[in-house]
């Protein structure tokens, strides 16, 4: 057997498992698709490249690529709107726009309103100024940068809300594929930035909606 | 001039800027400390060691000294609980105390309920297992842990409310100081698990109080 | 020459030596399966891609290729079970299996009995404890994870026999390659887990090979 | 409360839970012994220093300190023999000794018979050679070695038993406080050596151990 | 002998060698002191600690320590000002001030006018804004950052001067003795922003003072 | 909306924005050239490669692309010279040159004289003694060097004037994609020197503007 | 232009300048060897693909092109034996190949007599103590080994002659690419060993060659 | 026992073992000097500290302690001048003058004859040059060089004679304790230049002696 469905994770978490689609060939995921149908859960598959995709849309034309996010989907139950307030996704440059893509389609998908503010990097940071009133509009709030990364910190700075950053692999040479970026994430000092894996929009907009839809139990 | 002080950021973040006493002499800190009295602000201290400490209290002895969690705090203005639920601290193994210790007094000051549970490391999972009930009544879970940093994954995969990786510089060798603990935390295959720096006591409780004082706008 | 094969490994280590198939040419491995078989020995192949693959089941149709494990064997002398007990290999995640499945082959061409678990990693914990008996009843465990790696230090301390962790390259960003998972696995605070290089499902199996079959001299 | 004893340890695993002193405060490490001899545990501590050592003597008169090993065990029930075979713990040179002891108590404290052999390094390999008798007498063999880590794949050739790895931090430079060791003994071209963490003697007995008391189920 | 003196670099570069005190031995700098004197240079030292500076000073009590720059100067020809326009030294945290002040010392000791701007980093932006005119009077600005070294990249964006950025060891974990400020200015997205080494508030006042001297040859 | 172009910072930094073409695709960059052409802006793209340089010049056939350099460069208002004095390129090898060709050709664009010097390295060097004129009768070097990155030290002690280092990724095995370049110019004893990320040719151009257009405000 | 040749070289160094294939285009190199040409040096070109060479055999069909060891060589004057002893090059593997035969194509290029031993790594030990008449005739050794490198410590500790360490990029996972194999043999415990970069067969020839035309001036 | 002495090393190698003081404790090696006297050997630690130090000159008064060099020799037999020709130390800065009186020592105890040149880096390359004569009169040139490790290059390139270099771990910030120059050294463009690991003096004049002392077989 090829894989062994955490059918619970909907019930413990409010959320089905999402397939990594990154280093499944187009045939697992046919079978793991066909599992979660037959559980009548809706189904997202991120990393998928173009020509896994074409393979998994012949088998459910029903289901939706966005070249951009590279993320599938799949709705049978239509999605409810069951966030809190608004998740903000913000991004430095044009280049990080798939990462951030990648969480605003995550976010969407787990019941969430999700806006979008594309290209504010630090070196303008006027352009980021004149969206000051979006920025604090936001529950949380997922920054989305490559480079130095420096965006998260001027960002958790400006607004009181959980701001989640995203480093992402853009840049060359002493960015080594992501690592500059995230340090210097992690090492913010503005004061509350949380941070996830390189070029992980799925897991910063889980965890947003994590603490979207939390209650103070 | 030794610092420019962000009186701004109770304002625009409910909560005075901390001071980071690792670097700084006590010198420089007794004269931050008078600055933010002057303005009436609560103060606190991290990563100060017992020498420094013992300046600070000769000069401030309302202050209050706490040598596991290295922190210094004077309160002038009584601390309410705003936050909207509990912030639960967990630590995998009695030498991550020190951090789940800074991370909780934290929380504290900043308004919020706080929880610890102690040594829960995964080697001997069934006393997390023993624990789910507290798990699952907290708002928000910080979870530190040294060594390989496996215990946000566990308990990431448990709750459904947000987790916040703290990783330890507690191990040797191959631990590289806290790395493999980050790294383990920044891939941990349970979604929406967020990390801070390690060591980062500190961070993960504003993180945390970020969420948990959260409104939907 | 282009190769002086240790034709005295099976008597000093009753295996012959296997032929790691990454950076040879097909012509080089035609020519030194063709010196093993004129020594009567059993032939394996690991890391073999499908192009050289082919060119070896053209130059040897008696050879069977397992396009997951990615090995290539060529049993002349039907393998006998010599191993003491039963060799589990245990997976965190389904893309997790190829190195799996290269364990399983190795431990097999070795002469031991063996069994496979699936897609139990530690965000769905409950699945790997529906499975405790079955982890119980092996002799050695291998156990196949990427990311963080954490599930060894689980298993590990569920069970009293010797737990050989193999991290996988599976994963991206912050996993470097499997670098993660490998320090995790160093770091294990479950006592007695052992670790082999990334990917190394081969290099796992023999060490449980060794273990199974060891007497007390 | 700052611990949470695992035990159940000795019944899951047939060994109680072992302190690892390295981060731990004395009095910490007295409240642990004090709830294990309740237990009526046998008591090891790891990685303890002379002046920590110090404090638990005087607390535990009955306890035995061995200062190269960093070792303080305190032994209630007298330690039967249950291993099925020897156990050798085999070392580089001279500076490995503190490493290689700590791998020998442990394992005696395990119930294996133990032996060492010390300062056989590749650059002499005439000295290895001379014990070929040995080596191949023990049922489980560690190798602790540091530098460039060379003697696990020697020894890992000549012998069919179970061979576990010990990289140390003896050495300066490029060895990086064991790195060049650690990356040596993970990329062994002998099949079958596993290996442990830097510097972790302990880690390898408890693996010893385990294999020693295998049984086939 | 243990020094050759570059006696021609004032003639090639208009400023003598400097002495880097971090390795040498008081011996071995009032050896050397002596012999620049002899030639009637100026004298600087790096990187001198609180003991060895005392043992200069002995010999020399026509020096001047500056223990928070860390540097003795002996002026035997007053500094005449030669530079161009104002070197403008600005730095993120307090912690960051030892750095800031061993480039103002050198910067004045190569004859510059030299002003500081301390404790505006990216947390709190608004500190920044409020000196945008002190920030393009200068013809070269030196930023001086520790944790992520946001700051370089954020001035970058608002100056049209050359901006050097000096990363520092300020910080904890994933800092990495500054590797994180490091990287995250050599991946500044504010085009034109130069590097110096860690901590080199040195290096970065004499890159200043080659810019500021400069003339259109 | 893809791109928020910074259209203010011809005013405030004397250029235009530039396009890093890296991981933008052809489609996003045709859409960006529009709107700088709409705003009457000169377009310099970089870190092209043949395939989009293809789309785009089928687009802007008044475009030019350098292929060497990897950079394409629409003029609309030509180019007056406004640096003050001569930027010179210096490359330690002939597989350096696409850098230094992109530095000289952004040099280019943003108003400055430009002259080249190519494959003086170290190991022969002669060659760079025998054009020390040229060297020196530069306002600005810019030292392009891969492998051991040593060639700016050496030129850094022979002129007075700035030097920015930009390291390459040519090499292999232990120059890790320019990383010993990189470390080996941060650490250059050739006091002044500052450096820019690995193949940013770019950046050092813009660099060496910031410097050549400098007054002494 | 784009080569500035260092002619000279015959002359300081007994061998004319070689030419670094890896990062040059055809046309450059063909430029180049014209150029050699006509000053009548021979020509040897390393890290040649297969593409490039034929564009050069094309031109200069006198040439000669080795796929193993991926070296272009056109002898205008024959080769004399100037070396005074034999240059052994000893390899770990078979896939080590390459880069052995690099090594000893260069060594030939540059007037030494050369013998190879292939294919006996340190797992199957006595392969090597066959041929210590061999290991001890040479003048010269030059031991290539990837994965953990141990080769050349068990040689240094063998011979008396100079033993030059060349690791490999063969391995996967933890070698890095030739990571642990390099870091192995700077950290050999036989002393008197030294290293070259991965994969540089050509500079472990050239330094065996140094050695080998030495006279005691 | 302690120690497994290489007696045999005289007899195989021309010279007794070493004794690495810096992870021994002076009982230890008091022992291994008794043991080595009665062999009637030469007595040689290297990286002995002064605290050692004096224990071993307590019991062995006949022995020297050179505290620049940090070793201490105890020679019984008079050592003979057996090298054929002149090894030369160079190094680039006054502080690396431990590292090459390391090796300068060694290679003296080793029996050739020694020169010594000191603080000639190549940021004043003036003072190189007019030395040239003095390093073309030596048999092997053994180069140190800390920071970016840039004079192997540049002596490479100058002289025809085998030239070892060793980085040593002078510099701070991201020389990273010497990497910066191995990697510069590794990576040298000058053809034949060998590396030994970081501040390995020992190593180079051990390489030396095996250069120098060669016959043709
Ligand atoms: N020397 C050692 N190296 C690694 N792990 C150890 C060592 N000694 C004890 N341990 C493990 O560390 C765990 C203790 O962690 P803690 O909860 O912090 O006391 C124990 O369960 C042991 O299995
Ligand atoms: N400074 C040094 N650096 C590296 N290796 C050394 C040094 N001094 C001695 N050695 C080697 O280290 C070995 C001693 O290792 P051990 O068995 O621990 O005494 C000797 O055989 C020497 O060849
Ligand atoms: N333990 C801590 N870890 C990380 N950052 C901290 C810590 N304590 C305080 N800080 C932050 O560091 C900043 C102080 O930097 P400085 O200007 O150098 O005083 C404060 O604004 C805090 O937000
Ligand atoms: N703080 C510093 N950081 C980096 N380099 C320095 C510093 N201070 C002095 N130097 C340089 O280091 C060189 C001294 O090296 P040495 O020959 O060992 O004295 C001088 O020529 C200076 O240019
Ligand atoms: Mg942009
Ligand atoms: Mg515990
Ligand atoms: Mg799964
Ligand atoms: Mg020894
Ligand atoms: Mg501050
Ligand atoms: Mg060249
Ligand atoms: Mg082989
Ligand atoms: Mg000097």
């Amino acid at each position: 057997d090829i894989a062994c469905l955490d059918h619970h994770r909907q019930l413990r978490q409010g959320a089905p498992e999402t397939i990594l689609g990154a280093s499944k060939t187009a045939i697992q995921m046919i079978t793991i698709v066909a599992a979660m149908l037959r559980r009548d859960s809706n189904v997202l598959i991120t990393r998928l490249d173009e020509d896994k995709a074409a393979q998994l849309l012949a088998e459910y034309p029903q289901g939706v690529y966005d070249s951009e996010a590279r993320t599938f989907s799949l709705i049978q139950n239509p999605i409810e709107i069951t966030g809190l307030g608004k998740i903000l996704v913000v991004c430095a440059g044009t280049s990080d726009l798939p990462v951030a893509r990648e969480a605003a389609e995550t976010a969407r998908m787990l019941g969430n309103e999700v806006e979008e503010l594309v290209d504010v990097g630090v070196a303008g940071i006027h352009r980021l100024f004149d969206r000051l009133d979006l920025l604090r509009s936001a529950a949380v709030v997922i920054v989305v940068a490559g480079m130095e990364g420096a965006l998260p910190s001027v960002i958790g700075g400006l607004v009181a809300s959980p701001v989640i950053a995203v480093p992402t692999s853009v840049g060359y040479g002493a960015s080594f594929g992501g690592i500059a970026a995230l340090l210097g994430m992690l090492n913010s000092c503005a004061s509350g930035v949380t941070v996830v894996n390189i070029d992980n929009g799925f897991g910063a907009a889980c965890a947003a909606a994590r603490i979207n839809r939390r209650n103070s139990s």
